[in-house]
């Protein structure tokens, strides 16, 4: 990809204008951002027909322009899909306020009060290929948690993401929320300048490949919320149960194998690789995945070899690379070695195992018994994903609202001098009161 | 600075081997990382005639070179600043354990559970400047919190670094916690290629001046910890008790000016403006602060011109820019535009205005009537503090503990698999359960 441009004037003013938004929006109350994201609900629902005629016309364009069948798949917003979207806004002004509650309250001195208040973070800025749906679901997931944000759509949705953001915007104007709280970018000199603004945009979440994150983690200061690999791992113990072991392998390998929970590496333990895989070949074989194995599995069996760049490959692909271990430390070591920390794995019938698996395994999901698929916001109950972080610090793993939400420290005091502790005239008192 | 080196592959072994040990170390229970702590404090203490003798050493070395007085003065550690190191790290044991808290605790299924417990994130990189007792701060709160560190003290410091890094691990040695959970990196080149220990290395926290942290931020892709501009304000309401409001002023610039929570600019509604100089302009004469003053200030006798660089200066000295301005809203808009999101402060008695106030300023700390300088970890009741923030994503400001802390999910099974939910033969229960 070419380099990153300096903000135009435009741009700067844009996202000027979209961060004196954000203040007036990070002190509207609960219920004003509720009835807005209905209201952007409605706006979306009134405009349906337009909206629906434009991603037709993106369609057709991108179709003739070669666009390859799954990206058309993803790019298509018909008018159940929409619908769908638009449940899925309703569904966001239900989730629980993630603003205004406090983490701290402490009398740091007589009439000297500490508070820290959970507070939007201000400005995010998107960044997302080709699905148009997700302009629907992160606008609205940003304007419940009291956030502007700035949007970057691909270009072959570019005719649909303007008829929505004129449907979000007029949601808006009549509503408490300033409609210029979202703004949309049309070109990519813009969406590449955006990784420079830098004071103004707090956060940029970029939707879309591995390659797309990377590029973005590269080019700029602003944090970034994003995933890159996930090589994630399934060790099968010598204490299994081995049908259901199989039955969770198929489901982490298949159920969706271009996702990034998906495992990659299977981890069988030698004492019972032999039975295991007497099973396992026959069973991947008919769901179509290829397995590649080290030498000893081969030995038993696996046709194709893994070398040692299958250790740190992400298939996303029905592929699965197999190795026989001796024991619980060296599956540790090896997925030490070749994870990317995103979810591992163990199926074992002896507690004290899993329970070694579940303290040594440093993966923001570390799971027993089950299929590394679980790895979800949905499904981890948070409500709605604004993404996957592979990064240690928290949000860590699939982030719900929270990951829109930092906090203040208040401090209201009489007239207190700092000079006056540091003299030892006063001492701290640091005494929490009840939240 | 030069740019930043491939690591080399000394580099490579020694960061595997504190990611290692890290792994041990995330398994110890509280009381094994306290006893830790409380043998590293032995072994310094053992230690501290030779500490204090190589420290001479490193003294009279950069005496020679020509190091200023200052920076002399930081590197200095003799018998009593080293015995209050050691006292830090006695009280850091004493700190309440970040690991280990459940955070959530859900019933997605029946037999299926989540958990999400915080844990250490790993490994820390810290490279700090002359002060040596970083060093020792800085070990106790990675190894109380569970974490590895790889350090890398200032050149001038090189003699006193590496006899504390001994004693340091004298001590972990006759403890449960590997030694090698901690690395001392004694080459500049070393210290730069750390910058890219991505994937071994979780968090890196500049200790030193603001252009340390910049360069450090600008060549790693690695998250930092650290802190930039501290472009702190007061502002003097309409409704302000002047005396009061002048000493926070004068507290708030003078009680430290290098400090980064120290205020750069004074703003001041034009109603009181004439009355608060009156006895403002003589007040700091007298401590030798320096106004600068926009021109409607300059005619009420601030003697000096501030230019639109002065709004965006941190001085880090006796030096005060003023504006005078009409209403609240130029004060807010003011610091919106040239403000760092640090810490800013109003003086009023009128609870209404102190409250629009404390809603509208996005910055981490928000006072009222209180000094500036109190923004910070140890003031805060933090207990200790790993660095300054001046991120707007948590953690954000002044950060304890806590900042080297990450979460895990446990999901628990029974043989679940995420298609049986995909098929809507089953459901998501999604129960909370009392942690």
């Amino acid at each position: 990809m070419s380099s990153v441009p300096e903000p135009s004037n435009e741009l700067l003013k844009t996202a000027q204008d979209v961060r004196k938004a954000s203040v007036s929006l990070s002190q509207t109350s609960d219920s004003q951002r509720q009835s807005a994201l209905l209201s952007m609900a409605d706006a979306l629902g009134a405009r349906s027909k337009e909206i629906v005629n434009a991603n037709n016309e993106d369609l057709e364009r991108s179709n003739n322009e070669g666009l390859g069948k799954a990206l058309l798949e993803r790019l298509k917003l018909d008018q159940n899909k929409l619908e769908n979207s638009i449940d899925g806004v309703k569904k966001v002004a239900l989730l629980a306020d993630p603003l205004g509650i406090r983490q701290i309250k402490r009398e740091l001195d007589k009439s000297l009060l500490l508070e820290r208040i959970t507070v939007p973070l201000g400005v995010i800025g998107v960044i997302f290929e080709a699905r148009p749906d997700a302009l629907i679901q992160i606008a609205s997931l940003a304007v419940r948690s009291g956030n502007g944000a700035i949007l970057k759509g691909g270009a072959e949705a570019s005719c649909t993401n303007l008829e929505i953001m004129k449907a979000l915007q007029e949601g808006l104007a009549s509503s408490d929320v300033p409609s210029s709280a979202l703004s949309l970018l049309t070109t990519r000199q813009e969406s590449l300048a955006l990784l420079k603004l830098e004071g103004l945009v707090d956060l940029i979440i970029p939707r879309g490949s591995n390659e797309l994150v990377r590029f973005i983690q590269d080019n700029t200061r602003i944090p970034v919320l994003g995933h890159a690999d996930g090589i994630c791992h399934l060790y099968i113990d010598s204490d299994a149960d081995l049908e259901q072991s199989l039955r969770v392998a198929i489901d982490s390998k298949t159920q969706y194998p271009a996702a990034c929970n998906s495992i990659e590496t299977l981890l069988i333990h030698a004492d019972i690789a032999s039975s295991f895989l007497s099973i396992a070949i026959p069973a991947f074989q008919e769901l179509g995945v290829t397995l590649r194995g080290d030498p000893e599995s081969k030995s038993l069996g696996i046709m194709e070899s893994a070398n040692e760049e299958d250790w740190s490959t992400e298939y996303l692909d029905l592929i699965l690379s197999v190795k026989i271990v001796r024991n619980l430390s060296e599956a540790l070591e090896h997925i030490r070695l070749y994870g990317s920390r995103h979810t591992e794995a163990i199926c074992t019938t002896n507690q004290s195992v899993a329970s070694t698996f579940l303290r040594s395994v440093d993966s923001s999901g570390v799971f027993h018994n089950c299929s590394t698929r679980f790895a979800d916001g949905f499904r981890y109950g948070l409500g709605a994903e604004v993404g996957i972080s592979t990064q240690t610090l928290p949000p860590r793993g699939p982030v719900g609202l929270e990951g829109l939400v930092t906090y203040r420290y208040m401090l209201v005091g009489d007239g207190h001098l700092a000079s006056d502790f540091g003299t030892g005239k006063k001492s701290f008192i640091h005494k929490d009161l009840p939240l």
